[in-house]
């Protein structure tokens, strides 16, 4: 018989087995295959990372290089796929630009078997920043870029398309910490929709679609963002300060804090804040890095609720010029790895995921005659 | 702390409430807001069981005037929108053209607001059959067919564009009973994926482009196309049970028979068998039906497995001449119903959908240099 669960959304329900990450649980609070986030964070690139959730290891000096040199050589877009972007406008909400995109490579280059698992998660990593920038300096700017680009790293790849320009070594390693904070989270919502994809054995495009679409929500992905546009409205930390009291004492939500996992303090914010400091200091600023220390410091004094990973990375980002509405498809260009990894493992111990519903509707009764309704 | 469940695949957990559906509880063994599959097959159209599904009701005649009126109004495809599935081609999986379809939709026509959700689900109910029937008869004939057609009903809308002309009587009444059998089914894995994204508060597309993506995993749709590629090799009644009987020595898996759920039998298979009966008679087939009925026969007598929905839709839509690679895609059109109206019941009620994980990988450990790897 169906059990009824105590709480909704399946919270601290086990829905299956990895061995992907931890959260919560040792370390400094995220461990991806055992390997502390704030490690990895200091030594290593994303493509490191990537190679450690999607292959199962970190990569010797030869292994990097050519998973380097193999995910460069697929920067390209087919010639279908930009037709796709161009006709999308420009005021068009870029997850959604990002789900098309995928999806519609699915249509290009199916998955016509599992052994290609490995091949097609790399593919759908490496083509995510063509898709966005393709997309967005056309629609934006009226440009057809180059996505075949000879960039080291994946970070890179993205800021040189979006400015036409090669970025400096700081913004290439912030983007490098910046992937590798968001690779991987266990079943949050976005990979949890990608398992449960995975569990009707459908293609890797599918599952990559799906969970584009579940870190859309604003419950999900999206707090970068949503935290930059209430900070950048503030002059001064004194202002933030003012400003968020009254918001508090309107009780409006305030993006960027707390978590459903984390209780005291989320891992990856003390990484990005240390790097948001440093860009701040690079670029002169003294308005965005002070206005967001104080939000940090009001919200713990009023509420104990800590900035999670996404609120340091809203001034982080917007040092390095990034548009606001490309803050959430770089989680997507990161999180890709975690998502990919947890399809694949799925794969490997599968059962479809079929829950059961508590019915709370009408008893049975008989259709009525269209005259007696 | 999470609870590890007895089953994968969160089998028999009840993951949330629903007003919707009930599945081998009462009645025939499937009932839609309380009334049985069985009575709406025999009294209602498709259009009057989605207005059930999707506003609360089954209609008066003024309401299902107005809303037929309406979903005949909504069946054009913006010009963006025909342009990608112009770039489709040929080869490409007919799921993955539906999914791509829907998430391009979701750019030029996206949900803004929640107040939207009622007219988006008749806007994608509407255009799913367009798009499909757009992209096949482009890509496979080389046609730009008109879209919004008069047709009273959208399974003679499907098959008007699939042909080039309308159904006869009894093609439609077939479409309209098949459209109500799929259309709705408790927390099956589409639905439950439809409802994770939903729980992020992400908008419709997202969350029925991840069904989509889900419906197309072998274990879940897709059956009823299994089932006719089995059946249409075999030329009598008498080779079907030789070579049944071959693959059940072989144990290889055989499409169309048994359910996660149903234990004795599935409501629907009685009623659509006997539409393809009556359409049997109608195109004097003397082979493909005598050969399902026997390979029923096999399966219950060898097995105690008894044909699901999906196995005599398999002869049923042949006899329509509908190809067998849109099978899938006609469930989706029926399906879609189900999805939108769980997305509305999960954002009238919702918690994020965020289980727990039973970690199985390597402890904490530090990361070596790139040179001690």
């Amino acid at each position: 018989m169906a059990k009824v669960l105590s709480g909704a959304g399946l919270r601290g329900q086990v829905a299956g087995k990895t061995a992907l990450s931890t959260v919560g649980k040792s370390g400094s609070g995220l461990t991806y295959r055992g390997y502390d986030v704030k490690d990895l964070a200091e030594k290593c690139e994303f493509e490191e990372v990537a190679h450690l959730i999607l292959k199962g290891n970190l990569p010797n000096q030869a292994e990097l290089d050519a998973y380097k040199t193999k995910l460069k050589g697929l920067r390209g877009l087919p010639a279908p796929l930009k037709t796709v972007l161009e006709n999308i406008p420009k005021d068009a909400h870029p997850m959604d630009v990002m789900r098309t995109g995928v999806s519609m490579l699915g249509n290009l280059e199916t998955e016509m078997s599992f052994d290609e698992q490995g091949d097609q998660a790399d593919r759908i990593l490496a083509t995510l920043s063509s898709m966005i920038c393709y997309w967005y300096r056309f629609s934006h700017d009226g440009v057809k870029i180059e996505t075949e680009t000879d960039d080291d790293t994946i970070g890179a790849h993205f800021l040189h398309m979006l400015r036409g320009e090669k970025p400096n070594e700081l913004h290439e390693r912030v983007m490098n910490v910046s992937l590798i904070l968001y690779a991987e989270h266990e079943f949050n919502a976005s990979t949890f929709t990608a398992r449960v994809c995975a569990s009707t054995l459908s293609d890797m495009h599918s599952c990559v679609t799906g969970a584009i679409g579940s870190l859309r929500g604003p419950l999900h992905g999206g707090a970068n963002e949503a935290a930059m546009e209430m900070i950048e409205n503030w002059k001064s930390a004194d202002e933030a300060e003012r400003e968020m009291m009254g918001m508090l004492e309107r009780k409006e939500k305030i993006m960027g804090f707390g978590h459903a996992i984390y209780s005291e303090s989320d891992p990856r914010n003390a990484i990005i804040k240390e790097w948001s400091e440093k860009l701040a200091s690079d670029v002169g600023d003294t308005v965005l890095y002070p206005v967001s220390v104080r939000c940090e410091e009001v919200m713990w004094r009023e509420k104990k609720l800590f900035c999670n990973a996404d609120f340091f990375h809203a001034s982080a980002y917007h040092f390095m010029d990034i548009p606001t509405k490309l803050f959430t498809p770089i989680f997507v260009v990161s999180r890709v790895t975690g998502w990919a990894a947890h399809v694949m493992e799925q794969r490997a111990d599968n059962r479809i995921i079929r829950p059961s519903a508590e019915y709370t509707g009408e008893e049975l009764r008989p259709v009525p005659s269209i005259a007696e309704r």
